[in-house]
């Protein structure tokens, strides 16, 4: 079986993930997109951690949001500044405990972190899909990954999990796979976005394609709309905090060193950390996959045509938990009550936990004790 | 005195203010900003409506937010499209009646509608202000207020009324000029712009100031940073409505012309509405006053470098009716009633209505008999 953790010393293993690698899991065969058109094969980036019992039914996928990816847990080298962006929750003895479970992160389909997107090479022509690339939904992300659970001979997970746009395919899952998942856990999410939440990502979208440097999509490697696509970062940077939150980090306070009333220079703390978020964001994300994942969160839609989310929850097999929090604008707790209310409706093993932290929307990636609780006491359950 | 309304015909004006013209206000003395530097002279552009009496106490200065201007009611010719800004609160027997008040609303300093500003000629050179305009406040945008208001020969005014950036600045004119402001009315306000207010306007000076049409703010006029304002323009106005309002108003309502998954473009109905509000934006506004705007906006503090609202609020010596809207998330109803709070601790007399209406921060402009209610019991009282 896949077994890619290289273990430090015990001492350590205790608490830390230790070094871990990524593989890559390609399939050879045509994929048919769900609004239609289709690539020759495709390539997913992933990372597994702990192992995978001898029944194998101790599995959890973990579902990313739009600027995440495979490194969920750990540190490629001792070096790394950052382990992977969940690393807090995916751990020995962590709340998503890989002593006990068999986790598995992929990068999904249409990104830009090792996995096949927009900016991967079209083996037909040589040349970058770029926008050649198949409109993508959030069941299309769901289908691949599928494949690559099946190529890790998995016949069930145990749990799938995942924030935000991860929240989405986690909800997928449970729809399109209702006999292979067991547990869904999908945290600060939604079964629709928004007509606020789609305007937030059309303003980004705009900002991106409207910079000379997208030129239609067909920027080099290395070169791009940075400029559109960092103020995009920033603006959706705002949306992933709260009001509240934001005053506790920030408030008022002003840089030291800028004195007077200059019109463009930093002059609150708030607009340096939100520069800096911008230019972070340009150096490691593609264009591109943004306007590609975008689409497909604001595509997603459970409600469906006749409105009514019971007609497509009611497929669901598994038993959930959907964890909602105060302070999130972006998904709301009602949007995420809405949730479990339908699956209740339609007689699922479903409940509902809040956590009232102020962080807004990005409160499912910090450091929470009642937020471990909750997915520690449901996963162990 | 000044008298600039034409009646139309008596039937018309029961109803409608009829045809207005506005006038200039040329102060031709050296003006000293808050924070440094000066201009030699500028002018104001205003409008009035109804008669000032014989014993000039019935005036009422309205104050406009960031993206509005000087004509607040009536047309200039029976063929334009729109009347002015706030027509529905502003006319013969409307909230704020003029058959009662003698009404008049300025451009601010800074401003592009007439006003001087960064796009006006700098006499002394010649050439466009562009950035050697003055660094601007809310206090030196009421200062120059004031010399009209003294040109104009005016003791008192009545009430100075203004919602959103204007609201700020009726603020500012009740503890800069206590003695001669009788009553104010902020709406939609706040004594200090938030972290999270501060984080959306540096978004959108950062979309500007990246524009390679900006130039360092030395674009030709009829040019400038259009993409870079459209987008700022195109966030800001989210802000300006609410979660459920766009809800309400667009949904996922998809645009009829655009069947299949087109990456960029217009696919739900809220997107064509913010790139229609963006694109017209940019036809009427210059960028660098965008940018001066929202620095002022973004450095109104009235807590003050003690954090103590009360040590300012105290000169206040006008009646206060503060209005704060539930659906308000730029400017909370927490920020709204803190004014009124501080304005309580100091033995003022002030109040506050809270008006429960779906549509966010922009509630101030639209069409509510509850919202005209509040204003006109509180002007005839």
């Amino acid at each position: 079986m896949t077994e890619i953790q290289i273990e430090l010393d015990s001492d350590n293993l205790s608490k830390n993930i230790g070094l871990v690698k990524y593989v890559d899991f390609t399939s050879t065969e045509t994929f048919i997109f769900e609004g239609g058109g289709s690539i020759n094969g495709f390539t997913l980036r992933y990372e597994t951690y702990g192992r995978l019992n001898d029944k194998k039914n101790n599995a959890i996928l973990i579902c990313h949001a739009i600027s995440g990816d495979h490194h969920c847990a750990g540190k490629y080298t001792v070096e790394d500044r950052k382990p992977g962006w969940w690393d807090n929750m995916v751990g020995p003895g962590k709340a998503i405990d890989t002593n006990l479970f068999f986790v598995i992160c992929s990068n999904c389909l249409g990104g830009c972190q090792g996995s096949t997107g927009p900016s991967s090479v079209d083996p037909g022509t040589g040349k970058p899909y770029r926008l050649d690339f198949p409109s993508l939904t959030i069941r299309d992300i769901v289908r691949a990954q599928n494949l690559l659970i099946e190529y890790l001979n998995l016949n069930e997970l145990y749990c799938v999990v995942g924030g935000s746009m991860g929240g989405m395919q986690v909800l997928q899952w449970a729809i399109d796979y209702p006999d292979k998942v067991k547990r869904i856990l999908p945290l600060a999410s939604a079964a629709r976005q928004s007509a606020q939440a789609i305007a937030f990502n059309e303003v980004g979208r705009c900002s991106i394609v409207q910079d000379p440097g997208w030129k239609e999509g067909n920027y080099s490697l290395g070169e791009g709309p940075s400029v559109g696509l960092s103020v995009a970062r920033m603006m959706a940077h705002i949306t992933y905090l709260s009001d509240k939150g934001m005053e506790i980090k920030f408030g008022r306070n002003r840089r030291k060193d800028t004195k007077g009333h200059h019109l463009t220079k930093i002059e609150f703390e708030v607009e340096g950390y939100l520069r800096y978020q911008g230019q972070a964001f340009i150096n490691r994300f593609d264009a591109n996959t943004y306007l590609y994942f975008s689409k497909a969160i604001d595509r997603f839609d459970l409600h469906g045509e006749a409105g009514k989310l019971e007609d497509i929850l009611s497929k669901v097999q598994a038993r959930a938990l959907i964890i909602g929090f105060t302070s999130d604008w972006l998904y709301t707790p009602r949007q995420n009550r809405e949730i479990v209310t339908a699956l209740l409706r339609c007689g699922k093993n479903a409940t509902y936990a809040e956590v009232d932290m102020d962080l807004g929307h990005d409160s499912f990636l910090i450091d929470a004790p009642e937020l471990y609780n909750f997915v520690r006491s449901f996963l162990n359950d």
